[in-house]
């Protein structure tokens, strides 16, 4: 999973203007709406009478990736998903990226190339287009920070603020798998390090390794809620953790939720993975995160619309405020929805 | 010049969400065109039929900024009208900001409130929202990312590519400040390391100093084309240094130039210092960076509009591609004009 180191072009024979030069030659805008691209001191961008969404992400080496084993173009890959996830999760259609990093030089041309064609990669899939960025030295790690820009109807748009008391809880795909993936990716790293000469255990793990290394963002998802007319009362993607987020739109909402945890959906290859390393699935899905599907809400009228698609499952219903928010267990306990906090701050 | 450190709160007492809560709770939004700032998977605007124009900064520790000298709350201002600088050589006016910051914990709550207190003072001062973000750790320093949005009529956006023939060359206020405020800069960092007890000699240099520490974007001069009704045929602002850019507006616009160097505007306090420090002040002038000023070419029948306006200076006129860029000295010589590579990073 490294890149070929054989042939090593220094960032500094370039020049950070040749660097980007020689990074976009080949970008071609594809949306009507990118008036002027890269190469100025913005891009123009004309956005008609729709609503524009914009949203920014920053990824650092050491806190969000370890290149260890992940592979640049996926990282570049992965960081545009994510952002083009947050524009999915506001209902609308993403348009443009501004990519801007940081790097040492201990990052070659080539490896910058691999980064930058993931990214390229992203945008082809998505039907996006870059139109800007920043490139800049770094004194250690990677630092990847990302804009998209999307353009949605007005009135289309969804916040983590609409959800209403007897509103269905829904989420799309499975939950979990990234974060499985990204414990099988840390034992084989640990094992490599006890032993370089033993080979990575990767087999039969492809579904919950791609999650972690290749997620998708669910442009799909909105796609079917304009061809089944469903507007969502509510939305947020899952990067934390599906408590966490179902907290965040509680919290906004001013609402109480219940969650029935045999609803949640996991797919059998996390599960199994997860009791193989000793975790209780239900946890990995609601705490792991990364699993960039959408969480939603939707009015009861809708439920006709939703109940037979694959892609979805509803897994609780939002409640008034004094309820609290509940999670109720297999078992039928019932106990507070907690979310994970975000330590990734402490010392 | 440093921040009090007697009441130090840890981030990680907050957690994300809390610290993003906590900054952001007194952001008023004072644009029209922003429907939704912080606080969901994106900020919304809603533009009309304007264009939009979008550009990203990133600024990392050791290499953009020098905390021993650079308070946080002016380098937060400065991060801020770096971005905004880059809306106004559209000819644009700037509406709505995201910011994104790496820290590591060796910064407290206090760190970061005086560095986005910094921000929100740019803000105020040139009617901008801030509407979105993204906060996360740092395995080291400090990293800052910030994107801007603008807008401008249909028709007079101004590119690096619309210079012609006969075209003035013209630039706004004075250059090479903010690189001699530096050199001060640097030099009591060296004084104060081999003896901290001395007191920093800083004196008399204030508006060096200002314009390395607090410099601003010309925003007054796009007011100012407005009410002369003059549209630049090419604009780009100063960042790397007056070579740098208009080599870039040549390249763009596949024209030649010619620059006159007495003509190049200096301000007494910088030529001096210059002097002091034995540098000539037209290499600091030509390659120093960081002035922020405006640089553009103009019709020649628009010469009578700027000739008696104080902020601006014609320093050349544009030529056909074939006779090169050219800089006239003072004794009459003609030399290429050439700009000081991108060398940070150089191994």
């Amino acid at each position: 999973m490294d890149f070929d180191n054989s042939t090593r072009t220094e960032l500094s024979s370039l020049g950070e203007f040749g660097l980007i030069n020689h990074l976009t030659q080949h970008i071609e805008l594809k949306n009507t709406e990118t008036v002027k691209g890269v190469g100025d001191d913005a891009a123009v961008l004309l956005l008609g009478i729709k609503q524009t969404v914009v949203t920014t992400d920053m990824l650092v080496e050491g806190v969000h990736f370890d290149l260890t084993y992940m592979p640049l173009k996926h990282l570049g890959y992965k960081s545009v998903v994510v952002n083009l996830s947050d524009v999915y999760a506001m209902n609308a259609q993403p348009k443009q990226i501004l990519v801007s990093f940081a790097l040492s030089s201990r990052f070659s041309l080539e490896a910058v190339e691999e980064l930058y064609s993931g990214m390229l990669m992203a945008c082809q899939k998505y039907g996006v287009d870059l139109v800007g960025g920043d490139t800049t030295s770094s004194t250690s790690g990677l630092v990847i920070s990302i804009t998209a820009i999307g353009v949605a109807d007005p009135g289309t748009v969804v916040y983590r603020s609409g959800a209403k008391e007897t509103n269905l809880l829904c989420v799309s795909g499975d939950l979990g798998g990234a974060y499985m993936g990204l414990q099988i990716l840390e034992r084989e790293k640990a094992v490599y390090k006890e032993n370089p000469k033993v080979q990575p255990d990767l087999e039969g793990k492809d579904y919950i390794l791609e999650r972690q290394l290749k997620p998708e963002a669910r442009k799909d998802i909105i796609d079917l809620f304009a061809r089944l007319q469903i507007q969502p009362t509510a939305m947020i993607d899952i990067s934390d953790g599906l408590a966490s987020e179902i907290l965040h739109i509680c919290k906004n909402s001013n609402v109480g939720v219940e969650l029935y945890e045999e609803k949640i959906p996991i797919d059998p290859l996390t599960y199994d993975t997860a009791r193989e390393f000793g975790l209780d699935p239900t946890v990995c899905a609601l705490s792991g995160g990364e699993d960039y599907e959408l969480l939603f809400t939707i009015d009861l009228k809708d439920h006709e619309k939703v109940k037979n698609q694959l892609d979805f499952t509803v897994i609780g219903h939002i409640t008034n405020e004094s309820k609290g928010k509940l999670l109720v267990t297999k078992s039928g306990t019932v106990t507070e929805l907690k979310a994970q906090g975000w330590d990734g701050l402490k010392p």
